[in-house]
């Protein structure tokens, strides 16, 4: 039987996840964690690139974040879960790999030049954030990752990944594989005023949200805006709220809202509540696993122990051999 | 009784150490090692900023600098020596500073600007090299040194410390004192050819060169370029070798060459032998004390581990609070 393949993929604790983050990368994650042999990781010492000015909150969000994994299903047992900054090994790293990694093919990655503008509200012209691929780059070939699961927007990163593998093997000799970009579905889950959903545009249902704040917050969204009145015949393709029907509701809701909205024989208000109420009762078992997380930290904290213990054996034997292979 | 001042000094092993290094920096720290709470580092990590393609002699390089370092009368009682790389905890903060400097500061950096041009024949755009006073930020303030003791050219490193320093006391509250760029007596060692003393220069004598390779050097050195014959009269004030009579011989001496020069009484191939007997013999105790350490390898790398240690402690107890501070 052929060892599994293994992965690594991580996330920013820049805040709650949100139903896009949990229909997107998590989702993803969770399909992956039968078929691979997976790494996930809390992301903080990336989350400081872009929020230096602001790490009060930085802990508890490592802290939600593992619990929000957990929640949605992401086991403890299958993968190998650790916070980034519980292995330091990734930074002696950071530190090797920066050496050998020309400044130009950092200020060429097209997305160090995109979050600049995007950005621009951050003093985001810091070291670290040019170097932020060469940590990447760390956080994946430490664990000698064969694959990376990735959105189109961020292929940029893995190839600067390849690149320094290259270079290093060829200065160094041949320690670490190639890491390939594995592409994944990115979520179509829109936010409340039909962009993407994102904390930054305050548009987004987060896995934290209680049962009322849920339906507050549907009550809120746009629908179809042709639709002015009640009375009016409405289109569920322009709808917010008909995506979502089409995600938590069962088929014949679904074809009702699809028929009843065309022909004004439902409203928005009641179409919402329906939704809704679809909703709060597919995140109840994530809610439900959530409190008991909640309720008990000293597992949580155990699972952050353990796994970060795992990820660190790891790293400090591919450690042994990057030094070796430097002589340093 | 006031608590001595802490000072933190390096060296990059980049090859054997010279007459130079002896007479310039090793002084100095000797000088300084009564006076201040030393800590006298090995830089092997910052010797792959310029190094990177060729490593293979660091590691031998450590041991023979710290070899020099013993044999030249530095104590491993009195000071803390130490090898950076041994000390990891100087990788995370270099990561954690890397987050909260602004790039600007670094490529307005003069020395960055001078070694681009001087190294031109070696690939120095690289995100390490740019990010060299970030890592020896890191190195000073691990260790809440008071003050760093530089030649005039390494003022602005200290400045762009003092400048981490205040930011990160700024952003996370007053972990780090500001050091203070301590002036240091250069060494006015010239190289056989009256250019400074230089392993690039290929003009230098090494504390590890034999008293034949030593007598060699000397005769080959440039001496009052317009004595032609030896009975020209010469003048000892433009002369290589008389410099090093000021050094190595005693007053007796140098009067008799300083009279008999510039008169003609004294050939040149008499007075490079005496000087370089005095030289090898001023040398004698350095190069047993030599002897003794590559005899005793086991006590060379006891004096390392021990030293690293003792770095790492104070190393360790910074970065608590360190992360205290940033909580993460
Ligand atoms: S009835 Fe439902 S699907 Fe139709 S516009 Fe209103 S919310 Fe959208
Ligand atoms: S005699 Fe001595 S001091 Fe005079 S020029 Fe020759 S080497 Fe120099």
């Amino acid at each position: 039987m052929a060892e599994k393949k293994r992965i690594l993929s991580g996330m920013r604790p820049t805040g709650p996840l949100h139903l896009g983050n949990l229909h997107g990368a998590l989702a993803n994650w969770i399909d992956m964690q039968d078929k691979y042999d997976c790494f996930f990781f809390v992301a903080d010492w990336h989350a400081l690139t872009s929020n230096y000015e602001d790490t009060g909150n930085i802990s508890d969000y490592v802290r939600q974040m593992t619990i929000d994994w957990l929640s949605a299903g992401l086991s403890p047992e299958k993968n190998t879960l650790f916070v980034q900054s519980h292995v330091k090994e990734h930074a002696e790293l950071f530190l090797l790999l920066s050496m050998i990694t020309p400044v130009p093919w950092l200020e060429r990655n097209p997305t160090y030049k995109d979050q600049i503008v995007q950005l621009s509200n951050k003093d985001l012209s810091t070291f670290g954030f040019l170097g932020y691929p060469v940590l990447m780059a760390s956080d994946i070939i430490i664990y000698k990752a064969d694959g990376v699961p990735v959105g189109v927007d961020q292929i940029p990163h893995v190839e600067i990944t390849r690149e320094i593998v290259r270079r290093f093997n060829h200065l160094y000799g041949n320690v670490f594989p190639e890491p390939q970009a594995i592409m994944t579905k990115t979520s179509k889950v829109l936010g409340s005023d039909r962009r993407k959903m994102s904390k930054s545009y305050d548009n987004a249902i987060y896995m934290t949200d209680t049962p009322e704040e849920i339906m507050a917050k549907v009550m809120q969204y746009v629908t179809d805006p042709d639709r002015k009145r009640k009375n009016d015949p409405g289109n569920p393709d322009v709808c917010n709220v008909f995506d979502f029907h089409k995600l938590y509701s069962d088929q014949a809701l679904v074809d009702e809202v699809n028929t009843q909205c065309r022909k004004a024989g439902i409203g928005c208000v009641d179409c919402k509540k329906k939704m809704g109420a679809n909703l709060v009762k597919f995140l109840e078992p994530i809610r439900e696993k959530r409190h008991y997380y909640e309720d008990h930290p000293e597992l949580v904290a155990d699972i952050i122990v353990t796994g970060s213990a795992k990820a660190r054996a790891v790293a400090r034997q591919t450690m042994e051999e990057v030094r070796a292979a430097i002589k340093i």
